[in-house]
């Protein structure tokens, strides 16, 4: 992937302002709001069924997040799926952990025991990724120590990041908030732009970690990425993005 | 509005110790908690119906964020709400963005069209104000780049405030929450205590931009405005208040 | 108690990495599970019925927090509280001053008024703490300028901590959570594992507030707060904990 393409990804969120409507679970959503303003996109977060249609539809994209599901939010995220479906808005899809079920539970448990990802199997989780976003259509993306995102065609590996990232809660579930903003402002380059969110996010963490101090721990470094993505420009993620495209 | 009233509306909200019924979103909860203990007041939440009615007699004010609705936390503002008006509680109303309906979700926007208030419509703002106080009974406050606040009466312009506030989430949230401590803490001086509050939290905002160094961003600078809260001051804020009554 | 416990029972959290799930308010979630993983633990949140079985039964121990009960999180407490005593997990209660219902508000703030510990009722706490702890079997913990620890046998006075954790919210939220983590992460020792827990958490107070410059308030000392408990390891609580068993 060219730089350039990185570089213009994160330079059209700050231009375009996307608003995106995240139904996400109560443990990060403060996290998650901060981190969309710190990129520059606006955040609504919405999950009763009679409200959602009505927000998804001023906004541009949609996150689901099933941290914390409940009745309630599972209807609200199939109201709100349909609707930004419809409307033709990118839907970003975080499966964290949990499920709502046995079933999901489950099958979430297996993929992410199959799918924690390292230079010994990186090759068997371009492969897997490939296969599911040929059966989905989706763009997917696996995160670990080294992160994935692949469509049908294509396989990306991302190496930023900072171990550090796992001692906060919220990581994850920012980064498909921004996710998000991405795929919203960068309606012709779903892939890319997805790329430039995963490798941003860890150069994000990356520049964290240099602040840390000897008395710093997980609380500092929490305000330190959301301030890193506040300063995250498209020229920093260009210099700073390590992406190579899997065979 | 004499210095002294926003001297002492701060200082009876630190000698009185409000205890504040909130029922607002799920995104800025913690923020709100926060800014309610930085200037002294005591926070409870609770949004379930079979436990408001019990929560808001013990408390002084109640404070309905409008900002994540539900049909129970909806039924729960109704009950907290009609408890609240039997015993004389002061309520601040926050009707966050988007509504529960439709309908809601329109007028809100609309209101906030017409209203974002700079130097231009700034009369017109305060002609509203006092309108729209004279048919509610309520104060009203309007916050944008310049806050009005107002009863049928009277409207003050403040001036107070930093760009930073709209950059991370909760500004808002944490200010109807005061609002509701600073009601209670002053209830002969209602309209005082609404400016004292809404200069408070914008001076908070400017000492909070003082110190924002070269790496910090959004993260950073919430937590330097619940520390600029939590040492405001009644000399500081008599000091540093830009109030005037427009005419 | 011996001081070889206390550092014990942090080493084993910290080697163990329990995972905990927690049903608790939405006030004070984030910092949950920040101060869960900041002491090496990991959590897991989930309040649906229809999910709670599940999670709790992957986890080693389970935390309930009162602080904003609704009807469904009361129902997912009960089933996953069940589920956790089937297993025999260790889970911990912590009634938040308003309960669901008149009759456990006023129970809850009857005990809260009877049982802030000073040095001139200790004495009548750590009874009252060891009588209560016979009539139900658990351990019982009362956090206030001093703390104490009881199960039915044996009461211990811990006075650690600052004043300063009473001007944030989540510090009994996030103590509660911890509790969880140590009962599971050191089994056969559970009196020894709570002391632990509280004299941690009142240390990483003491800690933090050391920290505090001229300009920080409630906003820093929480962050201060997850990065002391972050790095307080076994040898410095041995160190600093101010543990004394009670007659």
């Amino acid at each position: 992937m060219e730089a350039f393409a990185l570089k213009r990804a994160l330079d059209n969120v700050r231009a375009g302002s996307p608003l995106v409507h995240n139904i996400t679970n109560y443990v990060t959503v403060n996290d998650c709001a901060n981190a969309l303003l710190a990129i520059g996109a606006s955040p609504i977060m919405s999950d009763e069924p009679a409200d959602v249609e009505d927000i998804t539809s001023i906004c541009g994209g949609l996150t689901l997040n099933i941290g914390t599901l409940n009745e309630r939010s599972i209807e609200g995220m199939f109201a709100a799926g349909e609707r930004a479906s419809e409307l033709g808005h990118p839907i970003v899809l975080d499966p964290v952990g949990a499920g709502a079920s046995a079933l999901r539970t489950r099958v979430a448990g297996d993929l992410l025991d199959k799918l924690a990802v390292t230079e010994d199997n990186l090759a068997a989780g371009a492969a897997f990724a490939r296969d599911f976003a040929a059966k989905t259509g989706a763009v997917v993306a696996i995160t670990g120590a080294i992160d994935i995102v692949a469509d049908a065609d294509r396989a990306y590996a991302v190496r930023n990041g900072s171990p550090l990232m796992g001692r906060i809660t919220g990581a994850g579930c920012m980064l498909s908030c921004l996710c998000t903003a991405y795929a919203v402002a960068n309606p012709g380059a779903l892939l890319e732009s997805q790329v430039a969110a995963v490798a941003g996010m860890g150069l994000a963490g990356q520049q964290a970690q240099t602040r840390m101090g000897g008395l710093d721990g997980n609380g500092s470094f929490r305000t330190y990425l959301l301030d890193a993505l506040y300063h995250l420009d498209g020229n920093a993620l260009e210099a700073g993005a390590k992406v190579e495209e899997l065979a």
